[in-house]
């Protein structure tokens, strides 16, 4: 049986979602506790795809096959007991077994917490990005706008090795709002690149700093040139808010429900 | 010369405000620092009271003796320059060679933050207290009133060995309030025993939750027994807010100032 699960973390004490040898990571964390249910058969954990080092999650989607025959709400149950206190799971529903967490995803929504006041906030510097200056919030839209659709955000995307893969993503919603002191960035697109949010943030940042013009955007994503963009913002702003995925993927037939 | 500082820390990594044989102290991490300003010879730091591991502040103030000629605005930038960032000096100001920072208190303010929702916030678990019933804010209100004026607070300090000692305290203002899903209490008072506002908030959260009424308060401070008010909140939820000097005590006189 395939389970699908919506979780939660504060990703500051995680050295991000995927297993690497050395640190506590969200994947390890659960597949550990997984694999303690299973007593001791290693249950494998697969993401809608991986957050960095310090960035939190309030929708991430995980899924993972088992042989337990243990109602959705126990399963529920249990893993919270079993879990640490900064990673929680929100639900957990069975899906067809040809369903894929990473595969058959939609949508993404990523929002980016800025606060932008005079003082730091010391009980949240591990939840937003702190920015001293004034920021243009009419000048941040105005650019953000440029970004909607689809486009090559090869200077979006953190430098690696793959430079043939495919850097076109699809944004189909921006929207940048204040909520007293917080600038809050809320995007959605089909998929996002490595550190693309970070980028797009640390870029329009420097927009409502009044560094840069909001039109400059035009010209950065047609550079293909990760240079041309502004320095990757902090990761302890940004939450993976939501995936989405296609209703008819997540709904199990009734030949399914047979098996 | 004596120096009188407002400090804020988050009291998550912090095993309390006092100096102690083994763990990270807020004392301790400031006079590490001090120390090191000061060529290796130690800098004893005194504190308006203590806080317990766990516990914020906001407005702790704290004063040392220092032969260093700095002014205070360079004494700010290079303390926090120094100092891990769950710790922070807010202002720095210099006082009368006789001014104590805990001798000469006038009052103290505490406010206790409670998340009274369907669903714990895993961002701010370290940040309040989440209570899961609806709380009955108007008999919270009713009965924080006889906390006020002096009383024998025996039923709201931790038990200790010192039990001769004075346990009357004076609370000059007590208010709850909710905005949003937060249920804050705020205590003034001119002085407060240990676990005393910890105590309160929880016989407060009783009562709230319609397990006890709120003129039980009253039976509760005439008996003196600890065993009579409620569990201890835990401390996540309680900040030093602000501690108040009497004016006299903080000014350099003319003949101060000559020194």
């Amino acid at each position: 049986m395939r389970l699908k699960a919506i979780i939660r973390y504060d990703g500051t004490f995680f050295s991000g979602y995927q297993v690497q040898p050395k640190g506590r990571t969200v994947q390890g964390v659960i597949e550990k506790v997984l694999t303690k249910m299973h007593k001791g058969n290693h249950v494998r954990v697969t993401g809608s795809g991986r957050t960095d080092k310090g960035v939190h999650a309030l929708g991430q989607v995980i899924h993972f096959d088992t042989e337990l025959e243990i109602p959705p709400e126990n399963w529920l149950r249990a893993l919270n007991t079993m879990l640490p206190d900064d990673l929680e799971f929100v639900s957990i529903t069975d899906v067809p077994d040809d369903f894929h967490v990473r595969y058959d995803v939609s949508e993404k929504e990523y929002r980016y917490y800025i606060l932008n006041s005079k003082e730091k906030d010391l009980f949240r510097r591990h939840y937003t990005h702190f920015v001293k200056g004034d920021l243009d919030l009419g000048a941040m839209s105005k650019a953000s706008q440029h970004f909607l659709g689809s486009h090559d955000f090869t200077s979006f995307c953190s430098a690696n090795n793959d430079v043939k893969a495919d850097k076109v993503r699809t944004i189909t919603d921006i929207a940048i709002e204040q909520e007293e002191e917080n600038i809050i960035l809320r995007v959605k697109g089909t998929g996002f690149l490595y550190n693309m949010v970070r980028i797009i943030v640390g870029t329009l940042i420097d927009i409502g700093l009044g560094n840069r013009e909001p039109e400059e955007i035009i010209e950065i994503i047609a550079a293909r040139d990760r240079s041309k963009a502004s320095k990757t913002a902090p990761p302890q702003g940004l939450y993976l808010w939501e995936v989405s995925y296609n209703k008819k993927s997540t709904e199990r037939s009734p030949s399914d429900e047979m098996n």
